[in-house]
């Protein structure tokens, strides 16, 4: 008998995918969690029924989360990632021999646990001897700290549940003093096709123009996603996200990627008209039947 | 009872629409349409059990296949569609008040007198005076042409059934014939994430690269189709679709777009590092288990 995995994209939309074998089922104090062996996906990833990374396409989420930031400012030596339990963005962050420690603040040790046993390539990073995994709230976590890092990535699930309150303005504030005077904040910003992400979308991206000097959207193209057409945001006291790119200083690195390139990181902060103009006018772009 | 269309959208993969009425089905020679209302998506027409076009999101597709190579061009005058029987490329060509003629030479009749009666929002443009349909095999119609048009768009299906002969060497070279010394070809060349749809895709590109002196790929982001990141193919006997850009010229057209706009226009040439990799290795870069 065929087993399917099924995940409701937006109210009358939903995507599966054939499953070899359904690995792992828990439940933590915060969500449940899945993990499936698939053949077109790899293992997988699922957090209250939503995909959260395939071994397929993980590298175009991580790639796109971390590099952008170390283009920008290669100088980068000490970060938080918030969330981010999977060790993805870990991965991609260690490989920068500049980097000096990567603090994770995840507030669902079960993620870590489960990603240790079953997403190898990603959660193998962990045991980078500059990383420290701290089971925490991010909320609470930054709330004390004051001119700490260079770089905050927010590597948070949709807002609802425990991804919450990663996406309030008072927790953007708080990211904001916690950064250094040449620090980046990364955060996931959802995306503009259906209306449940493309309201997330349009208010995150608002409350943080309000806080930082510059505060920039940036698109990937993650097939395993809803509509495959997602978005980062990019927030900085200091640098432009394209005008202060540091190309040759990036390629100095030598890192091989599979998806991010410095042309690539340019080309993905050029929206079309329908997504520049939903977050100018504050409105979801489409129709609503 | 809810009703709902799915579409296999690669093997294991399944993209599912929930629908409020089913409004027409038939049967030509060449295919199976349908035609949807849907809360989500509006009408939506599917040929073969595949989505064509949705009224939410077909703008993305239209636009692009038909704004690029207008502005590298813009003085294109006589345009000959192969496909295209929406009407859909056609309404955003005859905005252009400098386009003298634009031939639809479609296969299949009744994919047309469906487009006219239920997707008015593409299909009403067939009524310009400048518009000529003909019901023909297109791979016949361009074996008789020379230095006629300067501009080819292949509005086509995906290379089965009656799209199989749109996708081959000789086609290819009849219409480079058919073309004059400063014409352009369009054609829509499928996706890099499945391996049913990357493998078309590199093999028209190869084909393309073979005939024409300039030949590339660029993408759009729709996420009807599957995985959302879909390439139309610019082939062209003397233009550079990024270095010969008319940024002011198509400025001058005042044309309201969705979608495009020349930085998108630019930005859809720069490809992540995968799609890249599999165009100049000629091979899936996925691994397949």
């Amino acid at each position: 008998m065929e087993s399917w995995f099924t995940e409701n994209q937006s109210e009358g939309v939903k995507f599966s995918i054939k499953v070899k074998n359904h690995i792992f089922s828990g439940k933590s104090n915060f969500q449940k969690i899945d993990v499936y062996d698939t053949d077109g996906f790899g293992t997988v990833l699922v957090i209250d029924d939503c995909i959260m990374c395939t071994e397929k396409d993980e590298f175009i989420y991580h790639e796109m989360i971390t590099h952008i930031p170390m283009a920008v400012n290669p100088e980068i030596k000490n970060i938080l990632i918030i969330g981010g339990g999977d060790g993805g963005a870990v991965r991609e962050l260690i490989r920068y021999n500049t980097v000096e420690s990567i603090d994770v603040v995840e507030i669902d040790e079960l993620v870590v646990k489960v990603s240790k046993q079953y997403l190898t390539f990603t959660a193998d990073s962990f045991s980078d001897k500059r990383v420290k995994v701290i089971i925490n709230d991010g909320v609470n976590f930054v709330k004390k700290l004051d001119n700490e890092y260079d770089l905050i990535i927010i590597d948070s699930t949709d807002p609802i549940g425990p991804g919450e309150g990663l996406f309030t303005t008072d927790f953007y504030k708080d990211c904001y003093r916690a950064l250094r005077e040449e620090g980046i904040l990364i955060n996931q910003n959802e995306s503009p096709y259906y209306i449940n992400n493309a309201k997330e979308m349009i208010r995150a991206h608002q409350k943080q123009k309000s806080i930082f000097n510059i505060s920039l959207l940036y698109q990937y193209m993650i097939p395993t996603y809803g509509s495959g057409y997602w978005f980062f945001g990019f927030s900085s006291k200091k640098f432009h996200p394209v005008n202060d790119i540091r190309k040759d200083r990036w390629s100095e690195f030598h890192l091989k990627t599979r998806y991010y390139n410095t042309d690539v990181h340019k080309a993905a902060f050029i929206l079309p008209n329908y997504v520049k103009e939903s977050l100018e006018t504050g409105e979801y772009y489409f129709k609503q039947k």
